[in-house]
């Protein structure tokens, strides 16, 4: 049995090979080569912990995983990250089960490639200005997903804690990234600066005015993964021309700013203008003028799970 | 992360053990310590091949389970088993994944550990002869678990293919097993000599004659996990006077022989004695005569690999 730590992966597999790995999947959903089963949830009694198991075939590679994921919210509390994550790789010839490996770098990898094949279609293309709300634990394969299919010159930091957007700048710069970079306390400037937004908060109320937006921007958002969080503005959801996700479902019970967007008649989930499979395989139109305001929205999906988890087993062991 | 195969297991965590820890779980079950969710089964298109996934918790212990086994029909054609298993232990106060295990040994061994704990309730305390028809994949354990309730003198084995009884003789008596066993081609002889018979075929034919049993012999049957398949003969179900199940749900859906005499009539799954859970808790009285005919019938549930998973965790690991 094959084993991969986090770190080990981070040398090997990289934001273009997700990028790939992600795309070639939107195809095999296209073929039905991928068979993706319904979550099991376990709820463990009197806590606010959960066990969820995500089982996912390919029948393309001739491989299934299945990603299992602990959710404890109390954990940053003892220094532990509240989602723990492994994914078992099983080769379908034989049954044989090959590997496992460790899913929180796939996990914040596979959105960020996602937010940046989104961007590829929707931004637009002389996109210079990054945004950045929030540089928590999802932000910095976001920046790294859209700097795959952008030329970016500057990235604007906002966090509510100033002191952790000087650290995250600190990362980018280690990391080898060599464009401007400012971090400020004023996400207003942010927002009236940049071309591309990338939001990745836990906010309970929108973290930025749409006011502020200038035309032809682009919003990702991968927070707001429950009902009661606001991230994106109602405001910026209103004059969006076209609202992307990755899995209307998913994000018809989880995308807390829509949802309520659809309760106050703004928005609607039965009549939105598509989602990521559809944008790649060109079922949709990605943007159309330079004046559209367009939003991606994130929620996550087994099979996405899958794409990085063989991506890596691929690249690394056959 | 720990992995442990199925050799390392063998070495380490035995017989006794299974039984400990596979008596324990009854308990906690009655506590309702115990979340089993149902399994996931993928069905791979245009193969007789599938993907089972069976996730457990154990509140008392803290520490949670999933077992992905994969059932692929041919692989003995290319000298692989047809199934194979993983058991991922995750433990509880803080999500942390911490060993992957084999399942294969594991399987089998609980699958005896519960034969005896079965066979210490229902057969008679004197019972000194076991018959073992059927020397295949699961039969060795299966002779380890009755070997551990009972004072067995003697064995004898049966087997479709004589050569592979001869070898399971081998097999036992290099394992270290000290008492007569007899080889033989005439399952009727083993039938009439034994106090206690145990059958793990993959027949679609009942294995023996009900006529031939002695007067106060118990059953143990461990193979017809389809509804196709037949092993005990009806008419021993029909002179049993009491058939307890591992799992009654699942014995309804897959225990083949009871699911045909329920058809004819001599059988109802409605109103069976009970189950292992019950007898092990003394809701229901284990044997209560000499002359009684008992049946123990098992087709396995998630929680018993739970049980030996984290058993094997908790000795090796803790």
């Amino acid at each position: 049995m094959l084993t991969l730590t986090d770190s080990e992966i981070e040398k090997q597999y990289f934001m273009k090979d997700a990028i790939k790995d992600t795309l070639a999947l939107f195809n095999k959903l296209e073929q039905e080569q991928i068979i993706v089963e319904h979550r099991t949830v376990i709820e463990m009694p009197n806590t606010h912990n959960a066990m969820l198991y995500m089982p996912c075939l390919d029948l393309k590679e001739k491989l299934g995983t299945i990603k299992v994921i602990s959710i404890f919210p109390d954990n940053p509390k003892v220094n532990l990250s509240t989602t723990q994550g492994k994914i078992l790789i099983t080769e379908l010839e034989t049954g044989q089960h090959k590997a496992i490996i460790d899913a929180s770098y796939l996990t914040r990898l596979r959105t960020g490639a996602l937010s940046g094949i989104a961007t590829d279609y929707l931004s637009r293309k002389d996109s210079r200005v990054l945004g950045v709300i929030g540089t928590g634990g999802m932000a910095f394969e976001q920046v790294l997903g859209i700097l795959e299919v952008r030329n970016i010159e500057h990235i604007y930091l906002f966090n509510r804690t100033f002191k952790k957007a000087q650290l995250f700048k600190e990362k980018l710069q280690d990391f080898g990234i060599n464009v401007e970079i400012s971090v400020t306390q004023d996400v207003q400037e942010v927002v009236q600066q940049s071309d591309i937004i990338n939001c990745a908060t836990r906010s309970n109320e929108a973290v930025f005015n749409a006011k502020d937006l200038k035309e032809g921007t682009h919003i990702n958002g991968v927070g707001s993964y429950q009902p009661s969080m606001r991230e994106i503005d109602i405001n910026a959801i209103k004059k969006s021309s076209k609202i992307v996700f990755d899995d209307i479902g998913g994000a018809q019970t989880e995308a807390g700013e829509f949802i309520q967007a659809e309760k106050e008649g703004h928005f609607s989930f039965g009549s939105t203008y598509g989602d990521l499979q559809q944008l790649v395989l060109h079922k949709i139109n990605g943007r159309e003028d330079e004046t559209e305001t367009t939003i991606y929205k994130s929620v996550g999906a087994a099979h996405f799970d899958l794409a990085v988890g063989i991506g890596v087993f691929k690249k690394l062991f056959s």
